[in-house]
């Protein structure tokens, strides 16, 4: 706790009031001085809700500094839920914080303990029935190419004969390897086929990183909200969270990531930087750039998580962080899981200055690998198929988030606040402030509906008590659309308090 | 160092010379007494290599000992090397230990820290090249029922459609756990489709049962020599090894075990005692009885390796350990991976009491599965396919074993020592003491024959210098019986000193 309170002892430094503290604390930087200021503006009474607050323009003139370092202020606030951005039309205030409750509730990012998984594996149990799925972050299995994915298996088969029933062993199959390595290098990826393992998806990939990084008992930064697969990993790992504030359309902020440095030195930071689970937010390629050089220069790994990478962008995707390494800082990690097939555990890792020490991991445990499913991703990716599907599911998502979106807005109590993601199926929710959401997955769960709460994707399962994950990767059947219908009801009464 | 240091110092007191000892150790037992005895005479220069030692019968006369403890003792020699058995004609000297080292060289087992994954690393490194397969411990893949295989794969593709391509989560698909069950109960397991949880291989359930039982710097119990993938994961997971003394055709010697875990109290006993890897012993079922009730009453769990299970037995296999549980202290694991097909990543773990906290690391972890590979061994468990390919597959093994022992018997320097293992298809061979395996392995590499060295097998890389490991499941082509030779030419050369 000490450095909240040293937070708010700055703060009434601020107002001109000395007090005495026991330990130095680094400056604080322009933003937070200015964003703490905002916060105390949203406790005067002079504003309502709703009321546009000042332009980031005008906030940089007012307080004499850059315009980035105006809009870092506002958008520290918006992710702390404080304030809303509307395109076009700047800042409204979202929620007005009574009189008294001044304390940043976001505040300095401090190290924390994982311990969710008990509350994944609640929701993990509830999954074996068949729910509508709005829960899972799954594309729908219809948008799958079922056909395309069992002929590249019988080819395969057919190809490898019995060579295909063997095992395979680390790095994976060279020419698959080649084909990602190629691929990546359309978005400016730097690696080869060479710097490639494959993996056992991305969560063998991610754990083979963080092994590879951190030590027990070591922090690791990550996005806030975060992936609750990276949170089980953590608990697992017996790691610590220390979780950055995120704008929910921009992604990772980066001046709290610095400030979070300074203070807590964490091992890794492992970041979704295109396309986050579950806020749906990307970073603008400059920030992208930003904070590969930040990390460079501080010796800092950054674990990327591009699994979703694929579905953002038109005609070309936004290159990764990876495009970026020039020091081999970066660890890249994806899948074909959301994309192409979910089931054939086909992930890989390009680690950079740690590709050794991986693979002498992946060497050391789980080493056995898949022959058939690698032999038959390299044929899906060796013809045009992959590309000619991530067209047509980017098409169906499209319309699937949208057609879930109209119901959201139409059913869901008012204070519900949604936007459609600029990319990926994830629909991040937030629900009016007396709403728990985790009473709302197991109202949902009794009417055969799955949703992700938002405590699943916490640290200690006990904040984000008012949002919900939908997955908008769906055909938006009527079935469908009627249990978004029936969420809203739940919300309503919930709202109500019933 | 010091309980070696303590068994020299007990060796010199029965030679009535008095030491003031700094520590009290516990009483010796009887078979260690004896074997320790033995031991002398084999320095006194009466014996020399080839001559028959005292009978087990006359030793416990002798001793005043039952007949048991002095075939224990006798065994325990074995297992060290010292003397070997031949069938319906006693024990003989294979080994004179010069005057002056009088020191046991198993002595007390003492808990190892694991360090041999770099020489693993070197093996893993040198496989991808198409070597002749006397190295890893894989069935010829021409034995394998390649069309069963696919066909399975179609159907379960065809009936799952589109769900095929989805996560399977833990525990993994019910009616694949139940025909698991099922075949389990043949043998006198007494688990259910409840009780076990779908792995990605043995190696997963391994580890799920090791970080379910163990905390980073516990001592395991394992057999001597041990299979490198259980040295991988101890040494992977912080763990030291206990290195048990077994015999290399009844395996794991239970009266050290116990005076090990009295004096190491190990968190856990890891062994396959059907079958077991490297040496191809099997313990005798009372054993097996004895070994789950030993454990029962220290508390101990016992992880249960039986990958090599189905391979044992005529028309049915003997029990696993798993049989003689019934406080569900022992954790079993096992795969289709030695019998079926490797690179499905088909594995279970049974684990009995543990069963709740190896579900939760599971789900904490990797917990995504494989559901068309899954449907998939749930076709062939459900026809009968699957026994009708271990029983033409074990003639196969049977053939090749015969072949290739044959071919050792002919071509390997005088000193070799083979034995055909009573089940499962890998050939343990003791070379010549002055050879040095690993120096086989790299010469043999530069032929293009593949062979597992010894020291792969023992925790620090660091003993079991002069023993070959060969896969006896290769079909005995003449180019496979020419490598045989080959090898046997390296030998000899090796043995000459050149």
């Amino acid at each position: 706790m000490a450095p909240r309170i040293a937070c708010i002892v700055r703060f009434i430094k601020n107002q001109t009031i000395q007090i005495t503290m026991s330990e130095p604390s680094p400056p604080t930087p322009h933003y937070r001085r200015i964003a703490e200021m905002l916060r105390l503006t949203l406790t005067s009474g002079a504003l309502r809700t709703g009321d546009r607050i000042i332009s980031a323009r005008k906030l940089a003139e007012r307080e004499q500094v850059s315009l980035p370092t105006a809009l870092e202020a506002l958008r520290y606030l918006e992710a702390e839920g404080l304030i809303i951005a509307r395109p076009r039309s700047g800042y409204f205030v979202r929620q007005i914080i009574p009189a008294g409750e001044t304390q940043s509730t976001a505040s300095v990012p401090v190290p924390v303990p994982v311990t969710m998984s008990a509350i994944a594996r609640s929701l993990f149990g509830s999954a074996e029935a068949r729910l509508v799925p709005l829960g899972a972050a799954l594309p729908d299995p219809a948008w799958l190419p079922v056909d395309t994915l069992h002929r590249a298996l019988q080819t395969a088969g057919r190809r490898l004969d019995a060579r295909g029933q063997s095992y395979s062993l680390p790095p994976g199959r060279a020419d698959l390897r080649r084909k990602i390595a190629a691929r990546a290098a359309q978005w400016g990826a730097l690696f080869g086929a060479d710097d490639l393992i494959i993996t056992a998806g991305a969560t063998q990939a991610l754990r083979l990183a963080l092994r590879a990084v951190c030590r027990p008992g070591d922090a690791v930064a990550i996005e806030q909200p975060a992936y609750f697969g990276t949170l089980l990993l953590l608990e697992d790992l017996g790691l610590k969270a220390l979780q950055i504030p995120t704008d929910p359309v921009e992604g990772l902020l980066l001046a709290p990531l610095e400030e979070a440095i300074q203070r807590h030195r964490p091992a890794a930071v492992l970041a979704s930087p295109t396309v986050q689970n579950p806020s749906g937010a990307s970073m603008p390629v400059a920030r992208k750039r930003d904070l590969v050089a930040l990390l460079a220069s501080k010796g800092i790994p950054l674990i990327e998580d591009d699994v979703y990478g694929d579905l953002a962008g038109d005609a070309q995707r936004p290159p990764a962080c990876k495009a970026f390494d020039r020091c081999g800082n970066v660890i890249y990690c994806s899948s074909l899981s959301k994309t192409l097939a979910p089931g054939w555990r086909i992930g890989w890792i390009a680690a950079g200055r740690y590709h050794s020490t991986v693979l002498q991991a992946r060497m050391a445990g789980e080493w056995a690998g898949a022959p058939l499913i690698e032999a038959a991703a390299n044929e899906i990716l060796a013809s045009g198929d992959y590309d000619r599907h991530l067209r047509h599911l980017k098409l169906h998502i499209a319309q699937g988030i949208q057609a879930i979106i109209a119901k959201v807005e139409t059913s869901f109590p008012p204070g519900t606040r949604v936007a459609a993601p600029e990319a990926g199926f994830l629909i991040w929710v937030t629900l009016p402030s007396q709403i728990d959401a985790l009473e709302v997955h197991r109202r949902a769960l009794a009417l055969g509906i799955g949703v992700s709460p938002g405590p699943l994707f916490s640290p200690g399962a006990a904040e984000l008590k008012n949002f919900l994950r939908l997955n908008g990767a769906n055909e938006p059947t009527r079935h469908l659309l009627n249990a978004v219908e029936q969420l809203g009801l739940l919300c309503h009464e919930l709202a109500a308090g019933h």
